[in-house]
């Protein structure tokens, strides 16, 4: 990776950081508040504009379920102001003390501003589970 | 929209028209045949490269099943030579003269590359069915 996708790369982690940690204020420093921002949910419909992007968060936060996530298969691609990102994320979500793992596909659009990330769209989907690269094929 | 958003989104148009037709070569007309090129089919896992994505529309224009795509809310976002544009696919699919219609999200970006606006990345998921805009609420 060049310095410059590298920067994207640890912005992207910072996002997934964020809502590992339901950190929403972290999520306002990272998302550039703009009418067309753009946030898809795995299995939901597009929430247009950073306000009903934010409103998203907070629920999620709010909610009574939390999820750790680890973005594996990171590409970035860098043109001009404009980069994204294309990654597996591999969830574990805890409900009422019970935990259960899955998979998704995410792109990641960010925009540079001041010198900063800032992330404009995330489009999230579920994927098949597929199995870590290291495990030998004994986890799926 | 511009003149620039107008041009982006007849792109995203004949990307449709040409998975409606199953038309292969329209397809390697308007995808940018980069190694970074990226394709996701609704719950699918990611298929990058564009000799894979291309071997992804073979094998499903090659197959039993037909399908009809409209792009609805169309919402095209431009910074310099990078576009992207969001929308909702509604689906009809025909397999052994048996008819299903479906919905999808779809996030696509275009590069400018000698003035034309190629594909580099496509990402549809599966959304819960939405009734059309005019429907009255008759129609789910």
């Amino acid at each position: 990776m060049t310095p410059e996708q590298q920067a994207v790369a640890t912005a992207n982690e910072a996002f997934y950081d964020a809502l590992t940690n339901r950190d929403l204020p972290a999520m306002e420093r990272l998302w550039f508040p703009a009418d067309w921002a753009e946030c898809v949910h795995p299995g939901g419909v597009a929430l247009r504009s950073w306000d009903e992007v934010r409103d998203g968060w907070a629920l999620i936060f709010t909610g009574a379920s939390t999820v750790m996530v680890a973005a594996t298969d990171v590409k970035v691609h860098l043109v001009g102001d404009i980069a994204w990102v294309s990654c597996t994320e591999r969830l574990a979500s805890t409900i009422d003390g019970r935990m259960t793992t899955s998979a998704a596909h995410a792109t990641n659009i960010f925009v540079r501003h001041d010198d900063e990330w800032r992330l404009v769209l995330h489009h999230a989907s579920p994927v098949p589970f597929v199995a870590p690269p290291d495990s030998g094929g004994l986890v799926n």
